[in-house]
């Protein structure tokens, strides 16, 4: 087993531990390694320090000691992120500075409908901290129990609330920001509107720990819709998904809190691997669209409204089969279907992942174009197209041929990525919709993203953290 | 009569005037006047020329020229901003960039609902292009008439239906920016999510003009709404204001589209000054609401909603009459009341403004903190507070006392201003909610916002803009 004290000189490890206590600053390999496991295994770090903070002033003391000691720092939340922006590099010299500690909710305004927090809060505790009182946090996404508002906040998270509630750049009011220097840069209001200068806030937002670290945030609260209701519905192609989400966003409006778009494929590859899915429809159809209506007034407004869009969308054949969860347990069945969509293609052995957006417009034509484009570079290979259409955000995966090879497959994982981008490209999409850039799409970013865009990006990078000490090596 | 080419080099202005055509050269006093004169005549500049480039290319072209020959610019779009930030200085070396001939409205995008226009397109040519394809494009100001829609975004404007649609910032999907360099940064895109690196759009929109030049822009389409209702009401109290504002949004959600506070002086302001203002209620209250509801599903919800959330309001004495507009006409005429405000008031005398956003639960206590303080430091003084209670934005503006004299009263600005804005940070609120900095604030927002703040913004000016060519003196 390494030593990884060996990477950081003892004294500089004794000054940062004096910060944050013995107790808090992990220098064991076995205390350290769950900090260097990422969820998926694709991005393995070392480091010799992970430093757990208690406070905000402990946090600019980190800083202001890794400043003066040019020592590089990396926040980590939850370690749940799937790009890699969250895992020190293999080089040990690197700190990881844990939020986790930082857990606190402030307050709970119900009047101004927001909620003050640390970073370090599970976005799972947080959801269930307003659900008592009575107000709905819409983030959500698979990883809830553990990622932490911090990361959430660091990579703007997306989800399947997005539609009707934003990402989480939309939700958030304020921030508190300790800068590479050790400097506070508080901003935690409940403002709706602001126009006192740069939107600092909206930089520090996505920048995944670049550019400073995010110590707390105002978020917005909404209220708890008064009925809910999941239909799921099978259709005979993606602009027959295309109209009807068109139909559903015209008649419900902001009701109309999610719809997301399932391929034959990952419904298929469900039914076969996923332990207790229960098949949603009958019969079977080349797509199927989830679709969530979230009234504020009442349930039987919330029923009202799915039936009238699935009763419309069937009569104009846009669907061809169609239910709505008639239970609680029904409707958490059908989300269920939903969330294991991934887990579920694993069996079908080795992957090759995109999480691309287009304009919602383009979705059908850059399903039939990408399509054509796999089968060019890696015939047989299987897309596995499943995604959140309503924000033209598709996580769009190819499974290797039936008779493949995974090390064969995944050997082309460079290739298929740019045939797929390629197509992202031409509707003026993103490579990168909601999981970040990280290390896993850094250099594709910066070999194809405008360069004066590039360019910006590195001068931002440089005015925020002349000594490049934020989490190097990731976005830029 | 000044020889405004004077204060450039005759070299200059004819390498400059190469660029756009000696017809788009404006050299002449008389035909630069107009783009000095700001509406409310509070911001007095010079030039010796006002450029008005025909393609983005020209603007590429013109700031490179700026660049090398370290020529000052000023972008200005409809020139209706309020705080200055379009107007040169008195130098007369400023050379003015106007954007109105970049007018086009390249596509509406029905099924992405997104339209992509150029900076120089008028706010109402937008709203009517959106509304012939039966679309709502929601930002909605009293200078729609004349602002623009890069103005718009350079100054992330507000106005009235922020509360359910957001402010220019949320509008806007993608930006295309002309750099100090001439370089182009063409993010023109149409997508809902995008997580690849800093937020540059945001960066620009709310800059004024300080960091590049925006040209174009892709913004948010929404459906038009079926039904629309429009009610006034009136209240025993600030707090019942805000008591009937959390009913209506927890009964209505985002069909409550707007939710604008009327204090009694500015209402009566508005019987006694406004010609053809109609007195909307009978009796006289302490505050007044103008309400808005937008049904996505039908005019019958609209009314449903609207007469639901009055009804419950005036059994829970929240208010203590109410009306709702019985035709188009009578809409018209409320809202009509609503955007004379400021100008009936003109006739009290000599006014000292402020627009300020403080939490929404904190609107009443700001109300009775703020009018002691003005008590304090101008005896007499009137309070005329109107404005966007959803958003926390109020226009909080001071009438001279009813026997004052206007110079004495406005010799008093800064102090009343200092006495205001005090109480608007002792509540985490902004100095400036909607209408920027420009020159108006811009002392104060250096002299108070946290140097932390500042800083950032002056690395951040620097980096984009090293020569300091960019609209100087604006924001920082």
């Amino acid at each position: 087993m390494t030593d990884a004290a060996l990477f950081l000189d003892p004294g500089l490890v004794r000054r940062f531990a004096e910060i944050v206590g013995e107790r808090h600053a992990l220098t064991d390999t076995g205390d350290i390694a769950p900090y260097l496991i990422e969820p998926r295994g694709l991005w393995h770090g070392r480091t010799s320090l992970v430093l757990r903070p208690g406070s905000v002033d402990e946090v600019s003391r980190i800083m202001r000691l890794a400043t003066e000691t040019r020592t590089p720092i990396v926040p980590q939340g939850g370690n749940t992120g799937l790009v890699g922006a969250q895992v020190p590099d293999e080089g040990g010299g690197q700190v990881v500075l844990s939020l986790s500690r930082l857990n606190r909710i402030h307050e709970l305004d119900l009047l101004s409908n927001t909620v003050t927090v640390e970073a370090g809060v599970a976005l799972q505790t947080l959801q269930e901290a307003a659900a008592n009182a009575d107000r709905l946090f819409p983030l959500s996404l698979a990883a809830q129990g553990s990622c932490q508002i911090g990361g959430n906040l660091s990579s703007n998270a997306g989800g399947t609330n997005v539609l009707a509630y934003g990402n989480a750049r939309d939700l958030c009011l304020g921030v508190e920001v300790v800068l590479p220097t050790g400097e506070v840069f508080d901003d935690l209001r409940k403002l709706k509107k602001d126009n006192t200068g740069y939107d600092l806030k909206n930089l520090f937002i996505g920048a995944e720990g670049t550019l400073g670290v995010i110590t707390a945030a105002v978020l917005k609260l909404f209220p708890t819709p008064k009925g809910r209701e999941v239909a799921f519905a099978g259709l005979p192609s993606a602009e027959a998904a295309l109209a009807l989400f068109g139909m559903a966003a015209d008649r419900a409006g902001s009701a109309l809190t999610a719809f997301e778009l399932i391929g034959q494929r990952p419904y298929d590859y469900t039914l076969m691997h996923a332990t207790g899915a229960v098949r949603p429809l009958a019969s079977d159809w080349p797509w199927y669209v989830l679709m969530e209506i979230s009234s504020g007034r009442s349930a039987e407004d919330a029923r009202g409204l799915t039936e009238d869009i699935l009763g419309a969308a069937l009569e104009a054949e846009l669907a061809g089969d169609a239910v709505i969860a008639a239970s609680l347990a029904q409707a958490e069945a059908l989300w269920n279907f939903r969330e294991v969509l991934p887990e579920a293609q694993k069996p079908e052995g080795a992957s090759i992942k995109h999480d691309i957006s287009v304009p919602v417009a383009s979705i059908p034509a850059f399903i039939e174009q990408a399509a054509a484009a796999v089968e060019r570079v890696s015939p047989g290979a299987r897309p596995v197209c499943f995604g959140h259409m309503g924000d033209g955000n598709l996580h769009y995966n190819i499974s290797r041929p039936v008779d493949g090879d995974d090390a064969a497959f995944l050997a082309q994982y460079r290739t298929v990525n740019d045939a797929v981008h390629e197509i992202v490209r031409s509707f003026h999409g993103s490579i990168s919709a909601e999981h970040g850039i990280g290390q896993l799409k850094r250099n594709e970013l910066i070999a194809t993203a405008p360069p004066v865009a590039i360019d910006l990006m590195r001068r931002l990078k440089v005015a925020f953290d002349p000594a490049g000490i934020m989490n190097p090596g990731k976005v830029i």
